[in-house]
């Protein structure tokens, strides 16, 4: 069940315990090798059977009983209708995310969880982006969400800012991943914003409610950025600067990186034109942009469908969008009045997850659009 | 002989009477299957010896007997000390115009053309250029030419003149490649500057006196800047442009694309992105851009130089700039004072075209500088 439905479902525990066990992240519990769909049972075994996994003794106590105050914290913040905690089990947990390597176990979401397995792109770039840069940023933003995809990034002063703030005001949808705790806004400029962004989206982290901006976190932040995004476009960067870092993670997760390039008296372009040495895809409008990501999408919603099809052990692989394919089942599904996911599973019997795969594919085929929260209708 | 030494040789009146043949071009020329060396006395053959060569009739008869206007007025254009005929088996033949199909058999040289075998880069870009993109012709101009390299453009409004002047004023050499006879200046503009060119470099053209600017004479224009030069640098060029051409027809003969990017608000930047995306190389400084040409005149002296030994039938071939190489041993004869080609040939016995090639191999690797005229000295 999905946690966008209307009666909240109960806080797993387990998984908050997880997240709330210091040094357990999400590198150190793939190396437990239980699967994940026992991730959120693991706080109910022994001391014993903890150590024998492989736990360090401090963190097998912490998992079975947390800090008694980070737990009541996290508890507190999510007695709150938009606050939820997404495992990566969840049918919502986006799922270009689920495979990367080192996929963070939970997600902290303050918003609508329901926007999380849409198509998003990431829009990145400087914190000390130029005038030019900014509305660069904004237009782009604008006329990504217009054709229906979710523009994501991290929430940071600059670029970031402003690509949230154009998708909400061309009346898309927009996702910030943050680099703290949700109980917190960094930097506290963009508190408004983030207000903005959970009424229009959703605001994420793998961070818990009292975890502040120590600087060890933007790694972990810029992963999941370019993790759930089919690619990440840089607008504007410095030569030594995070946003470059982020674009070589999204290269190493297999994710295309585009980059705008600039006037070479702009040292914020220097970083563009770097990555554009290094095979990023030089592009000028959104247009060229929108067409590389359709290429894109069909690209990686194929080979989710592929993995799909293989963890279901079917014998017959899928050739691709033929007349009885998978998509083109689900889109026969779809009618012209908004329907919701956990509808389309009633409907045909697929997984939740092989669904937000296809919906992926045939959003961006322009085939259905998003009618808000998990619903979708047919174009 | 060269041209450029004090006693000045008669007018190859052969090569000339080629020149002035209409309809027998480069290709032409090449599909009647003589030697080059034999060009030069084809005007004397009969007129049943050319037709089986494959001439037409009004050619054969042309070659024989040229329009006596136009032989009347290139011989009083060639009677002048600094204007030259060059023909394509001159040892100061530019030696990498010479490896392309289709080398133009004679180029009207007004000025040096002892500066025509140095190692040049071709400087171009659009004729409606911004100023921002002007300056910045000017600034990569001047510090190629302090860096030892010869400035090729087109003569042309915009990028090209900037690029020529920027050249001439940092104390360095320029080569404008005309697309019309040498007795006019197109555009007429840039009289004053043709002069200043004349001065320091040389004004090169495959047209005879009286051919006015056609349409049509621009891409052979374009095919001589492009060839003569190890690469090709693009500073602003619009989307459809005849900068864009050339770097089309650079590509097609081997020659590195440079492409320097700009503002995405800029058109004239969009034939550069356009490159970049064709696999130009993104340069933002000259010092980049003179890096990887170091890299390019090595390969390319490299080949010239196997390409050399095969011509000679050696039984060894050269295996790079070992102790006993021939680059080594033409350093060896090239002392602190400066040495003409012809003193080098003396030296050491090499021929004026495998010399030309290696003084730019040694030139570009910094070991000997140009000091005028065809002299040389090391550094």
């Amino acid at each position: 069940m999905s946690q966008s439905t209307m009666s909240r479902p109960a806080v797993p525990v387990g998984w908050l315990k997880l997240a709330l066990t210091p040094g357990l992240g999400p590198a150190a519990i793939d190396r437990l090798g239980v699967e994940p769909e026992q991730w959120g049972e693991l706080h109910q075994r022994s001391l014993a059977e903890l150590r024998q996994l492989g736990l360090a003794e401090p963190q097998a106590r912490s998992l079975r009983q947390p800090d008694p105050e980070l737990l009541e914290r996290a508890l507190a913040w999510l007695d709150h209708p938009r606050h939820h905690l997404l495992t990566r089990i969840d049918p919502l947990y986006p799922p270009l995310l689920a495979r990367i390597d080192d996929a963070p176990p939970v997600l902290f979401v303050n918003g609508d969880p329901g926007c999380l397995p849409a198509p998003q792109l990431a829009v990145i770039g400087s914190r000390k982006a130029t005038r030019g840069g900014l509305e660069i940023a904004a237009e782009f933003s604008a006329r990504l969400v217009q054709a229906g995809l979710t523009v994501t990034s991290g929430l940071a002063a600059g670029v970031d800012g402003a690509a949230h703030s154009a998708a909400i005001e061309a009346g898309g949808r927009t996702i910030a991943v943050a680099g703290t705790g949700l109980d917190q806004v960094y930097p506290a400029r963009h508190r408004d914003l983030a207000l903005r962004i959970v009424d229009n989206g959703a605001v994420v982290s793998s961070f818990a409610p009292g975890v502040g901006p120590r600087p060890g976190n933007f790694p972990a932040r810029n992963r999941i950025i370019s993790g759930m995004s089919v690619g990440v476009l840089v607008i504007e960067a410095g030569i030594r600067s995070g946003t470059l870092i982020t674009a070589r993670l999204a290269g190493e997760q297999g994710r295309e990186v585009f980059a705008v390039p600039g006037s070479i008296r702009n040292p914020q372009a220097r970083g563009c034109h770097r990555l554009i040495r290094q095979g990023a895809r030089l592009v000028e409008t959104a247009e060229e942009l929108l067409e590389d990501i359709a290429a894109l999408v069909g690209e990686l919603a194929g080979e989710l469908r592929a993995r799909l099809d293989q963890d279901a052990e079917s014998g017959e692989p899928d050739t691709g969008l033929v007349e009885d394919s998978p998509a083109a089942r689900l889109l026969e599904a779809i009618g012209y009045d908004p329907v919701s996911v956990d509808g389309l599973i009633e409907r045909t019997g697929m997984s939740t997850r092989e669904i937000s795969a296809l919906l992926l594919e045939l959003e961006l085929a322009g085939h259905v659009s998003p009618q808000g929260g998990d619903r979708y209708a047919r174009c």
